[in-house]
């Protein structure tokens, strides 16, 4: 069995005990202040409960090494999943998407000046941050795609591109946007033309031009907006790691960040089960409960199965990159990428179903949670991507 | 071979040609009004297209007998399938739900006052009407749940109740309310307690309550709100049909109604195919374009395949329907009605992931035409309720 | 609507009365006889139903033009339909494969002397034939890759290849192999490679080398053998159409063999469905007939629902070929041979569930069912082909 | 992680290379003894391979306790996979199905005399057994069904019913089966009218009937009869731990029984994804390798990510059975018996198609393999009543 350390079982009770005080009572709330003048900032409910959390130690959860919690990847699944039951409750403990990923790279490979300067306000969760990697005109799945262009000038890099579904940019707390773009367009090493730089979100020529929809969700205060780039001036100091590392980043960057994706989608799925039994035994059609019919019933054993072998799935990866690094559990992590948003998806779906027309609409949070699961079929590299590669290497492995 | 007329084939030519040169241009501009201005009444737009399509008598195609176009089903089909390809291009034609439904209720059961007050005005398309019968707190699918009361009092009705995802009721332009409530709702027989009652939307006592929406989309400017009805009183003259009528009616609305909802979601469905083609071959990944590769080619393949067997399906309910009436058809419509949304679901997933992030945003018609065939697995009644009455009429036929 | 001709409707009321009078009962009696000493030969049961049917006119009833019944094949399906109920019915009828595109193939292109000869006692249903194409070490469904050659040698052609599921061989009722091999291999133009040539079963050099299964089954007397054709020696004259014509005549030949194919399979379909339904019915577990489980009911409207819509499609790509031609109907035929099969497996797979290990042993038809509809996905070329080149039409004619 | 002991990573590695070593190269030899004399008794080639895993140790391996090797199930298990690589491998190292269970039974609940006459030959492999449950008449998952009458007369118990599926008693071979019948069919408590009493095969009064086929499987030698037991008589002291006890006991048999199931499919799987892998880099079709065809990658990439996640599921459901006893492992027994076979059906029937005819031909072990797999959504079982079970205690858990 997978056996999660004395410390992260006490973060375990000490998370849910917050969630159920503090979190869950507070989802209208929320609701109501984006929609009442918090839609690009944040509202002061998240600030009041990061307060809270980071007072109870309960911060930075997500982060291995002496920044954080110090937790393996095996450790911080069960907490991933917990805090993944409500959209925004990452958040809350410093835990979210993008700003883990950005968080991870500033320690592996900012330099002092830069982890000062972004790091250290990250941790603090006093500011966030965005990706902006993602490009309308291109396949960017497909990393040598990218056609956003950095110039060197001098002391500065100048920046020309636009990107999309940079996730969070719409929010005034983002300050910084970590931009993938390409400094040696020419070089026959196809991997080594990127570079990643760092550009403060309020740098002249950073235009948002518009937030990108997911199901007519516009997830605001954080939101996906398509920015353009034109002709943007940072100083050379911001380059992470140095020109032609940009890939190198990405790569290291995209392994966590997609198990922790399906960490949350794991609590999710968790969560619109328990939502699908509840409904089941309330409600009551042609004379008896929901879940006296045998369809019902076995929508909900399915969904129970099928969850339980995404969450082994997953953990099975988060162990194998505690014990063998990411590189090595490169094929479980694809695996899991691929398996826990199709199931994710699936069982909310028939949690919907079981819910009628309150299960499309704003009363439950299954809707959106399927726009979030459907959409991380697409989002960090499209299925077909992942088992491309999967494919690949298998026919290598048994196909010879 | 399902053969249409040739009047049906005359109006296909001119609906197309309409929809090319008029309604597919504009629809840019419709979601732009829409968020400027328009959203909870009628875009400019819409009203200069409706003057044309008029004008053209491309007009009440839907509505058999001498009211409208007078056209079978099996003619309806493919012009329904036509407009279905943009949410809101049905109003253009003066052809879209629920007033279909309700021009056909008022078209047979309404007395000359009700036709001459509402039924006119709806067929000139000057107003816009709703039909309010789902309520939130019992599964409505079961007609016998309903819980809203129509009393008696002197010369009037007094209605008490509480409806949600009352479509198109947002709108300054829906000026009719058709209420479904109980009389009798202690009559033994189940199915004479329900009456249906004619309440012009700006009676007191009709209060509006919010916008529900269906994934993140609140489908302005129609809306699909919560009413709730507060000793709202109407002349006893608006009772349709007599009092216990209201099931009855009912089970005539909903047949043709859900019949229509197949024919659009058949046309969302033959669109985003045509839209994963273009996509396919013009987007390249990894040195081909996506139409390269073999499981997009099984995808569009197979989404081909389905559609063929959901329309000859639709058909063959419709001209059943045309042939021998609508109870006579009843299996085929409810074959038809889970069909069709759950081929069209997944039509138009496939083919949000072949266009990636520009699937899910507002920048295609899919992510929204997912949600009109997701949400028509839980409207006019969840596939759940249908397929238990179409086994336990299999049961019967052949299980002796 | 799909109308069938008056012709056809009397047919289908007579066949239905045949099966139920003496098919249906012999059922029994062909599985004794075919253990008890007919494993490679004619039964007693099929010779004595076959004169019975054609006494009563019921033969040939799949042959267009002047030699058979003379129905199109919109009429045929129905009839096709119900003959599928039982593995062996067509035979009584004259009208299983592969005989039935041989004769065609006969019919439509055999010398006068090949007709006497040959299609003579076919049409009389006094021999048997089989059609040798599919090879063991090449995937033949590309029919480029044929590897057996068929060399003139003077007066005479020579063949030699390896050849397997060559369907009908084992039975000594089986006089007749028609081989598609090459004669011209080197041919740039790869579609005038190949030719069909006649072959004598008994002629020295071919060899019945073993009887592959399918599933465990051996489907006796009929087989399907694996044959090794070493110097086999026939006449010049034996050549079909002409060297070079043999992808010609295969292209002509699967388009209605598919079709029927796909007939059959949904009469196999349904029957499984209405087993489904009386066991469901009769089959009592935890206190309640099955049929009262909602799951086993949804399963029973899902299949009856999927057969309809299988059933529609087949018919229109029938009415297609009638009224267009095979060519112009070779996507339609494409989409039934794909889908058919799959609903069927699909069908006949949640019956077996139904009846637990009655399902999948001899005593239900149920099981043998399976594993035709499941190979009907890897005969007449497998479903990857035809998605695939369905898909490449789709491609462009839609994405332009 | 899942880690399996010492002991287990050296059994595996023997167990591995004794199968490469003896067991595949005996793949075709074993189905030549078994047509050619050996249809209904041990093939000389399991006799000779039994003697050689015996001397080397490798032997009773799924026993625990003192009798066999004492490994846990969460070590057991891939032992038990690479053994259900090969159909009747298991036999070889006196670990196949039902002498297992029965073993089991044996070791736990039997007299020292039962020990003596049965366990001990059967843990020395010398015998084989069966275990005579299901009836044909009745759902025998439900076991209040039962019929078969176990009727105490002076020191004699009197048997009489009928019974089918009683796996492995066609051979002679098998010298003892395991009958459940009611003792007390009228006692109010359901559950204790059961008794399970040692039948020896050669008692006078038991008829083996006829062998039940499974998709046209024999499974000779060891088949699947149905057996009438009419006044069989055997003396009171074999019966079973007592009077009323065989529910009792049926449950303690089946929860193991199951989950070795489940690691035999697991390793059809696997082979069946090796297989795969194979075929589709060899295999040409329309001039490049299957291998190279998307959705042949996608199919092998699928099945692998399918395979992994349900091996997860039955080591956790093996290590709650170690960790905690198999009745609080009850709910994750039942999710493994329901997800395995689905995924292995799933998994063969994609390498089936990439085989074509050869894969549902006797040339690979696919088409077999799907037949146990297929089978084995009914056997102990089937689904619905699992789902059903897991279901209900879901609603209980998280409904209220």
């Amino acid at each position: 069995m997978f056996e999660h350390s004395e410390k992260a079982r006490d973060l375990i009770a000490r998370l849910s005990a917050f969630m159920d005080r503090h979190v869950y009572p507070a989802e209208h709330l929320y609701d109501e202040q984006v929609e009442n003048g918090f839609h690009n900032r944040r509202p002061p409910v998240i600030a009041e409960l990061k307060a809270l959390a980071k007072a109870e130690g309960l911060w930075n959860l997500f982060l291995p090494g002496d920044h954080g919690a110090g937790l393996s990847n095996l450790d911080y699944a069960p907490l991933a999943e917990i805090m993944g039951r409500i959209s925004w409750a990452s958040e809350v403990f410093n835990c979210s998407a993008p700003d883990t990923g950005n968080m991870e790279v500033l320690a592996l490979y900012g330099s002092p000046e830069q982890k000062k300067q972004w790091l250290e306000p990250l941790l603090a969760g006093e500011i966030r941050s965005a990706f902006s990697m993602t490009e309308p005109e291109v396949a960017s799945s497909d990393a040598t795609n990218i056609r956003c262009s950095i110039v060197r000038d001098g002391d500065e890099y100048v920046i020309n591109g636009r990107k999309w579904f940079t996730s969070g940019a719409m929010s005034e707390d983002c300050k910084l946007l970590i931009v993938m773009g390409k400094t040696d367009p020419d070089n026959p090493n196809r991997h080594v033309q990127q570079s990643m730089i760092l550009v403060p979100r309020d740098t002249p020529g950073v235009r948002i031009v518009r937030d990108m929809k997911v199901f007519g969700y516009d997830h605001a205060p954080v939101g996906h907006p398509e920015i353009v780039y034109e002709n943007v001036r940072v100083p050379a100091a911001n380059m992470l790691l140095g020109e032609g590392r940009g890939f190198e980043i990405a790569q290291g960057r995209l392994g966590p960040g997609r198990i922790h994706h399906c960490m949350r989608l794991i609590g999710c799925a968790q969560r619109a089960l328990e939502l699908m039994c509840q409904r089941a035994e309330r409600r009551v059609a042609f004379g008896k409960p929901l879940g006296e019919q045998g369809s019902v019933r076995e929508d909900i054993a399915n969904s129970w199965v099928e969850i339980e072998q995404a969450r082994l799935l997953t953990l099975r990866a988060a162990h194998k990159m505690d014990t063998e690094g990411n590189k090595a559990a490169r094929d479980l992590i694809a695996a899991a990428k691929v398996a826990t948003p199709r199931m994710a998806a699936a069982v909310i779906d028939r949690a919907i179903q079981v819910h009628g027309g309150a299960g499309v609409s704003q009363d439950t949070f299954l809707a959106d949670a399927y726009a979030y699961a459907r959409f991380m079929r697409i989002g960090d590299g499209p299925d077909q991507v992942h088992l491309a590669q999967l494919g690949r290497g298998l026919l290598k492995r048994y196909g010879a």
